[in-house]
């Protein structure tokens, strides 16, 4: 049975699942034993553990130099001192070229088979990618896990699906039988979708497989052969995702460099000169607004991007504040506030917010607010896991400096001591508050956990201000509550000119952090956040050309 | 009856038709008198020349402040003295904004029906745009009627029916439902496709209607305003086009400014001014690759553009060498040149091209060829109608130019006394032999009559160098004559990697120039030619930005 064949069923309903776009997970994101089997965890701790300051053979890629790698643990602050191997970006572009040769003759069905056998690979090492993920971003171990683990296979499989069914969009050929009156023309057609060539995908240090997975999915579908070049912090989980996809490349008689891994250092980088090279087409970025910017501008590239956002949450009105101040305090103190999504800037009318109870004034929510935050720092059994560690040390530097913006500090960031890491570099969230008029302070992502209590005239001025930071700064998600119709209907159309979805009345389990694939568009590709959207059409038609040619049918 | 449902089979056979890509016209090419009315010829002949000296007033655009015209026929070598009206582009913005507001909210069903009935009312005016066509274009009187009308019309459905399906891809709203073991958490979900908001779309002087027309509907059916900016030597064809599209929006209680015409002079162009304006987030361009790249570069917009290209076609082997130079000349003749999928480069094996009864010489080819050429300019009943006149006189200079290119000429340009219109400014095709070598001559477009023979080493050469020309200066078109398999395969290989379609083999009534609507992608997109395609889905996708909120289900 083809690969192909093994995997129709799951390829179908992931394509299904796109347009659906109900629930649907084919990775389970439950860590469970009876799931996953009673020793993987244990067995991966082992694994992990005994890959340190070793070098990482597992790839099969050619032409290899010399190794290096600098990855620092944000929980022991140690060096993992792993060495990936390392070839001049030259040599990865002559295997590179010669890789998309043969992958992309390999037909779509094949290449969908194989990309999705690698997800089943991936997934047996679920557990081995969650404690690299962990030792190299500071996520906790349960985000750790699932973001990198279930969530990202899936936002891969999602990836695999957009294209699977692109590339079926139009025949493969056909007969165009015009009648001109005595005679017809006829005309053998068929379309070919030509892959771009080189793909490029540059990861970043605090979700190094979910942000890097659809980008090398999505170009790898569309027969494309993809460097990955990974944040130099955080190698390991993704150099563990690109072993397996040439392994199983290696498998089918193709050549393992259709997938290649680029490993640099923060003081030599090479990104510039590996997006730069002609014979890169396609590039994935996520990272900093400078860069990414700098990258769209590249001339002959197709760019996409995921840069940095302003998040808003706008407080009109409340069934039940508690709930609410408890839902936000989670998604604040989450991985202390370094997800892409975390919110930022909290809009709050300086009369309050309604509540069926009466009005809680801005002061009495800003209590309330902090003390849920207190609630989760303070709880040893929940907070350290929670906030998981910082994994950069100017994120920390960043969160002192906050208490010298020109405002009340509602609450200060704290360190503590992680139950299990005694070393682990945290930061709890800082939460200041800031009059509306004080753009210069709130008109930029302040990347980590700091929180903006912004007091504004009235739910109109929140609105606005929410919707001029996402048009001006970029905005991933926005959370809003009102129990008022006509507000919410604002809300949701100025916020959807600004190109920001928007996450209502959230309470309990469901967080505003949250990206679903499958059914929640990742970052919309409308505002300065980011040009890209996981996995929206364009995301994979982008990355090849439909070119057609015809011939008279013989008489 | 809404205009939706008075509308719907054909939007849902256009639908279709995209995806078939088999032969498919909602508008009939003929201009036949049986099909389009008796009088309808001669009605549109005399309302075409009423319109002479007068200002075009049936604009319902608002904020005019003055009029301007200087389109000059090519036949008559006359000013047409039409005045169009003339708004500041602030003003043009301001219109636009408020328009689109107002358009975006149309339901996507309401705002296809609306669309498709402003062409079934273009419909009753295409001999018109044919005469308005002929003379600011030089197009015979076929070509004007089919291209500006018929066909042209065909391409405005398409991008409705593109638009119409994209829009219409996602759900607008669902329940996600996702088990957490004990209990599930529903968030009600929708989602928004959200237009970008104004658009500009830049028309050129030889195909007014046809190139503009898939920008004005693709940007119009997804939502957003439109400014519509024709070349200045060109507006009667596109500002009858935009008078109609206003005409219906009144009609339905819209407001015409949705879609407004702006209209500039050779001296004082607007188009920077325009598409750099702030709120102009769409652009789509046909013209010069210079005005292209650097539309392309302005960061923040989405910018559709067909700029040049240098087309190539590949002799290598052919049945019949009399039937295959009767098509070429042609090819070349038609409208003189003028067609962004005229073949310019013509590949010839120093060896001869092989044919079934043996080889033809270089030498001999090449005679054939301008034999075919003079048998069709020195057809009085035919040749003038085929040629049609020059738009612009730097097409003539660079014609005359051409005979001290550094090679033979086969064949010198020439002027003839056209029975219609004495004063028309004409030139026949020239031709000139040069080396493979000289790449230097034959590394740009000569747009105009200008066709190149180039002697080459052999086939692989030709393919070679044709893959390189459409790889660094763009191709729209490439035709290729082989009965070789092997070769035909290296061909279609090739040239797919250069973005390139090719038609294998053309003889008869059926030319390399032709791109039929809902078969042939217009422009792949794929190199330097341009990065748009008639229509492919991103086409579309650019235009708009979905947008997804969600929120708990109430228990």
């Amino acid at each position: 049975m083809s690969l192909f064949e093994k995997h129709k069923i799951t390829i179908s309903e992931a394509v299904k699942a796109l347009h659906d776009r109900t629930f649907f997970a084919h990775y389970p994101e439950q860590p469970a034993p009876a799931i996953y089997g009673e020793t993987a965890d244990a067995d991966a701790q082992v694994k992990f553990k005994s890959s340190l300051g070793k070098k990482f053979e597992e790839l099969k890629q050619t032409n290899v130099q010399g190794w290096l790698g600098e990855e620092e643990s944000p929980y022991l602050q140690e060096l993992l001192n792993i060495q990936y191997p390392v070839s001049p970006i030259d040599m990865l572009i002559d295997n590179a070229k010669k890789a998309f040769h043969v992958w992309r003759k390999v037909p779509v069905n094949d290449r969908a088979g194989i990309l999705v056998e690698t997800l089943e690979q991936v997934k047996k090492r679920f557990f081995e990618i969650a404690y690299a993920t962990m030792h190299t971003t500071g996520q906790g171990y349960m985000m750790a896990f699932q973001a990198s683990g279930p969530h990202a296979a899936d936002r891969a499989l999602e990836a695999i699906a957009a294209g699977y069914e692109e590339l079926h969009r139009f025949p493969s050929k056909t007969i165009w039988d015009k009648p001109m009156g005595k005679f017809n023309i006829k005309l053998n057609k068929e379309w070919r979708a030509v892959p771009k060539g080189i793909a490029a995908v540059i990861g970043c240090s605090t979700f190094p497989t979910w942000n890097s997975v659809t980008g090398i999915y999505g170009s790898l579908i569309t027969g494309n052969a993809v460097i990955v070049k990974p944040h130099p912090g955080a190698i390991l989980p993704i150099a563990i995702v690109v072993a397996e996809i040439q392994n199983v490349l290696a498998e089918n008689n193709l050549d393992p460099n259709i997938c290649q891994l680029a490993v640099d250092t923060i003081d030599k980088p090479i990104t510039k000169q590996l997006a730069e090279h002609p014979a890169v087409k396609v590039i994935d970025f996520t990272g900093n607004a400078v860069f990414g910017s700098y990258l769209e501008s590249l001339p002959t590239k197709t760019v996409f991007t995921e840069k940095t956002g302003v998040n808003s949450v706008i407080l009109d009105s409340v069934e039940d504040v508690d709930k609410v101040a408890a839902n936000l305090a989670f998604s604040v103190a989450l991985y202390s506030g370094q997800m892409c999504t975390a919110p930022q800037n909290f809009y709050i009318p300086a009369g309050g917010i309604k509540t069926s109870t009466g009005i809680v004034s801005f002061d009495e929510f800003s209590q309330k607010f902090i003390e849920n935050i207190n609630g989760i720092v303070d709880n040893p059994k929940a907070g350290p896991f929670v906030l998981g560690a910082v994994q950069n040390k100017k994120t920390c530097e960043r969160v002192t400096d906050a208490e010298n913006l020109s405002g009340k500090v509602w609450l200060k960031s704290r360190t503590f001591i992680h139950p299990m890491f005694k070393n682990a570099r945290v930061a709890t969230p800082i939460v200041v508050e800031v009059d509306a008029s004080q753009k210069d302070v709130f008109s930029k992502e302040l990347f980590g956990p700091i929180v903006l209590l912004i007091k504004t005239k009235d739910t109109d001025q929140s609105i606005s201000l929410a919707q001029e930071m996402a048009l001006n700064h970029g905005a991933i998600s926005c959370g809003a509550y009102t129990t008022d119709g006509s507000i919410k209907e604002k809300i949701a159309d100025e916020m959807s000119l600004a190109a920001t979805p928007v996450s209502f009345n959230l309470t309990g389990g469901i967080y505003v952090n949250q990206h679903a694939a499958f059914s929640d568009f990742h970052v919309t590709g409308g505002n300065p956040a980011g040009n890209a959207s996981f996995t929206n059409p364009e995301y994979v038609t982008k990355r090849f050309t439909w070119v057609g040619h015809r011939e008279p049918v013989q008489a």
